[in-house]
Order: C-alpha cells, then sequence, then structure tokens
C-alpha cells in the first residue's frame, strides 16, 4: 500500500462526512477507480452523482471522473482487497459493533480500519471484533476535504504499528493526524472549542455581549492568532523572556479571576431558547461554501507564509 | 475632531501596547506631529526613537518621520488640546486612578480618555475623577498594530455619547470595536481565550496530548474556523438546517459530556511547573516578527475575500 498507484480505499457511509472524505481521497488518489463506495442508501449510484459535485464547489482541484467510482453492491465486496477502510456511518454503537464484526470477516488482514466517529471510543466499537487490535478511530473536523487536523485515538488495544501507518498515511497528504493518547471524552478538539462556547453561551445569557459580537470578537482576535500559532505557543510568545511562565506571573491573578467567574451553563437549560433564537436572527442559513472558500485561502496564507520564512 | 487632519493623539505609556498603538496612529494620521508621547521613563526620546522602529518590521506600510513625533515634557502639556487621550501606563490602581485625576485638569472638555487596561474597570480608574462619565476602557488584542478587536468597555457612568465617537473612531479605520455591555472580569475575548486554555492545561496534565500536540489541533481546526465564522456562527452552519438549536438535538449529548468531564485547574497548581518547561522546550524563544507577519497575510485573506464575495 506505500504506493499511491494501488492504493484501494473503501469508505462506508456517504453522509456530509463520508462524502468529504470521497472528495479528500479523489483530489489525492491517482484514479478515481482506486475508491470504492459503499451505502445501504437507495439509489446510492444516483444520489453520489448528484451530491458528490457540490462538495467540489468550494474545492479548487478538478473534478475527477466520478463515473469511475466503484459502487460496492454488498459490504463483503466493498471491503474484500481494500488497503484502507473508513466508516463514517450513523453514530450508533450497535450499528458499528455490527459493522466491523462484518468487516473483519472480508478485509485482508493488514488493512486500516478507520472510524469517522466524534464520540464512540473505538473499545466500544470493537467489541465484537475477534482481534480488537486492528480498529482506530480518525475523527476529522469537520468538513475533511478542507480541515488539516485528523485525531486518531487508538483503543488501549490498537497495535501501534496501525497508528503509525496512519500518521504516515495523512502526513504524506499534507494533513495534520494527531495522536491522542487516552479515549477521553470528545476527543480534544471538541472539548477545546466546547470550553469556550460554554464561556460564550454565559457571556450571552448574563447580558454583557449579543450571539454576534461573540463572533466578531473571536474573528477579529483569537480566530486568526490560533491559525497560527495555538494557545501555548501564543502565551509562551505572550509571557517574552520569561515564557509561559512568565505570562502566568504577569497576569494570572486575571486568569484565575476569569476561571473563577467562569459560566455553568447546561444544555437544556434556560439559555437554549433566547440564544438559539438569536443565532437564527443573526444567521438564517450559513453560506458553507463561502465559507470553506474563504477558509481555504487562510490555510494556505499559513501555509505559504511558512514555508516562505523556512527558506529564508 | 471629525477631520484626520486636525487629529491630534496623545498616548501616555510607552510599553508594548503602547508603541503598537503609536504604530496603528502613524500608519492612519495624515502626519506624524498629530501624534504626543508621554512617559516618565528617562531619555524618552532615544527610546522612542530605537525602540519604535522594530515595531515597523512586521508591519508592511511605510515608516513615517518618527523625528516629528511630539515627545511631551511633561503630562499637563502632553494632554493639553489632545482628542484623544489613551493610557497604557501599568496595570496598577493608584497609578491609573491619580493619571485621571491629572489628565482631567487639562484635557479638553470633549476629549475621549481611553484605558488599554486589560483587566482594571473604568469604573474604579475614574474613582477620584470630578466627571466619572468621560472614561472607558479600550482594550485591544495585542499586539494592537496587527489585531483588529477592540473591547469597549464604559463604566456605569460613561456617557452614550463617548462610546459611539469612539465605535466611529475604530471603525472608520478598518477596526472592530465590540461594546461590552457589563464590567464583567477580564472582559470578553480573554474569558473565552481562557476557558479554552483551562482545559487544555487539563489534558496536558491528565497526559491526553502535549503542549505542541494542543497547538497543532488548534491551528489546524479550530483557529483557521474561527478566523472566518465564530463559534456560534460555526455551530449554527453545523446544524444545518435546524441551525444551532439542530446542532445541539444532534450533538449536545456529546457537549454535556465534555462539559461534565471538563478540568478545573487552578493557578498555582501542580502542573504548572510541568507544562512551564514543556512549553519552553517546544517553543524556546518565539518569533512574533514571523507570527505577526503571518497574522497579517491571514486578515488580509479573510477580509480580501468577504469583499469578493459581497461584490459578487
Amino acid at each position: 500500500m506505500d504506493s499511491n498507484h494501488d492504493l484501494k480505499i473503501t469508505l462506508i457511509g456517504t453522509g456530509t462526512i463520508g462524502l468529504s472524505f470521497a472528495v479528500f481521497h479523489l483530489t489525492h488518489l491517482k484514479s478515481p477507480s482506486q475508491l470504492t463506495i459503499y451505502d445501504t442508501r437507495p439509489d446510492l449510484e444516483k444520489y453520489i452523482q448528484d451530491t458528490l459535485l457540490s462538495f467540489y464547489s468550494s474545492s479548487s482541484p478538478p473534478i475527477p471522473a466520478i463515473s469511475e467510482i466503484n459502487i460496492a453492491q454488498s459490504l463483503k465486496s466493498a471491503v474484500e482487497g481494500a488497503h484502507i477502510i473508513q466508516e463514517s456511518g450513523p453514530e450508533n454503537l450497535p450499528f458499528k459493533t455490527a459493522l466491523w464484526k462484518e468487516v473483519e470477516q472480508h478485509a485482508t488482514k493488514d488493512a486500516l480500519l478507520w472510524s469517522s466517529t466524534s464520540g464512540i471510543p473505538a473499545s466500544q466499537q470493537s467489541r465484537e471484533m475477534q482481534d480488537t487490535s486492528r480498529l482506530l478511530v480518525v475523527h476529522p473536523y469537520n468538513p475533511p476535504n478542507i480541515m488539516p487536523l485528523l485525531e486518531l485515538v487508538p483503543s488501549p488495544d490498537t497495535r501501534a504499528e496501525l497508528i503509525e501507518r496512519t500518521q504516515e498515511f495523512w502526513r504524506a497528504r499534507g494533513r495534520v493526524p494527531v495522536h491522542i493518547k487516552k479515549e477521553v471524552t470528545g476527543f480534544v478538539a471538541n472539548r477545546l472549542a466546547f470550553a469556550l462556547l460554554r464561556e460564550a453561551i454565559h457571556l450571552v445569557d448574563a447580558g454583557v455581549v449579543t450571539v454576534a459580537e461573540v463572533d466578531d470578537i473571536v474573528q477579529n482576535s483569537m480566530g486568526p492568532r490560533w491559525a497560527v500559532a495555538g494557545p501555548f505557543k501564543s502565551y509562551h510568545a505572550g509571557g517574552g523572556a520569561g515564557g509561559l511562565e512568565g505570562f502566568f506571573k504577569n497576569i494570572g491573578g486575571t486568569v484565575q479571576g476569569c476561571w473563577d467567574d467562569a459560566g455553568r451553563a447546561n444544555v437544556g437549560e434556560e439559555w437554549e431558547q433566547r440564544i438559539f433564537r438569536e443565532a437564527e436572527q443573526s444567521y438564517g442559513s450559513v453560506d458553507t461554501t463561502e465559507r470553506d472558500m474563504i477558509t481555504r485561502r487562510v490555510l494556505e496564507a499559513v501555509k505559504l507564509e511558512k514555508q516562505t520564512s523556512k527558506d529564508d
């Protein structure tokens, strides 16, 4: 599977994440015929022809011949001979345990088995497999045809060699796979983002700022900053010669003050209806095609500039 | 003061923030002679000549004639006749109360009085002023010559007209002033960022990821995403036709799971030495000139693309 010419990838599930991964692979494989798609959806071939094109609208590479993609008629035929089998099906444990149990029977021994789940750990999904060392979570940041991050979350059983091969695959394609060492709830990216979201909800609920003002604040401060240098690197720089320690020495009191005063909103509480309505009034229907196009330019700007400064 | 030709701006304090604001104003005023700088630092003139140039290294506009800047010899002469008086002095309440008490005696009646503080509310700084309605906080995101956000935090006494004029000033210069309605601890941007930082500290401390991996994750997911669309807008889009409500309907369980499991690190606890050391080992001395140059490109990419799509 080292040669991209022979690589065969099978995608199971054709929701938003599955199709976005299809676009990613199609723009990196030598031929669309190296990709196989399987789903129990009726009229799958027509659905893919119709839907996949819309995912290309925000994508600059040319559209490959979609008709050359293999549409599998059974899970068995989808899986046989594939080097990578990537599942983006329903977020439902019985579905996933049954799927991997069957996949295992037909997949070649050294195939990489990946789940795109955002919440169901590999150790649960693999419960009915004979060899539980074969599976790991490869959680994208939506949409994966644009966002570089992949969270690699193995179960305690997953073989190290499979994690390494998965890292190599994504790195060779310019992506950023990060190995998450424990199967924590929600993995890492969502936990970080949801921590900020909780405080944002609190501040809107307390009448300090509006929904749109929170977004204005983030888009014009930590958003662009963190696109270039993450929080630890930023605060380490902010501490000058003293680094992160200097930063906490200077304003640790303010940091702790913010933490002590932080909100503790919960799902299902009163804030929901007001904030849901405010978001709807502020944004209505968001044009994600525009957002994705701008995000792509931002990522290109960061990549280009970082490359340029390395070359200096 | 509507005409930029006649506008006179006085900056008090020449630390990092003060000098960065100086660069911002110099690139927007018609002439450097419209800017006055005051500090009690010895050798002020030489210090400014030497230091200000280094702030321009990450700045694309041409460097104005720095020798034309007015260096004030006293607070009285610095303040008299100025339309805007902006304080970026030490984060120390007695310093600020004494400063504003004296500024008030010499400033023209309708001058805008701004403090760059990141933590001392206007209602405390104005305690010894005769007219407490004159002052507001204008808190930048560092460095203000590059980052668009300004948090405008009035005290309950601050006159609405002064907030409006302050908003107009920054908007006319392409910046994003956001009116924070309550004097909450740490204002809004830092509260949001510190909420995420607390969870990041917890996850590193728990051995889930390293300091550098947290930064890799943020730089390749929510950083670029939030540079384009803030958290509410992103999750509203993520909910599809159901908006933010649909988002919580779909994965509210995972969100609450992350919140319930969130860390509660505190300043001064055991994690500090390990994480400070890890940041130092990962980053040593950060090249902020490079970071600022890349950040500028990112902001330009977002601005250009948003403008282009508006024109379509």
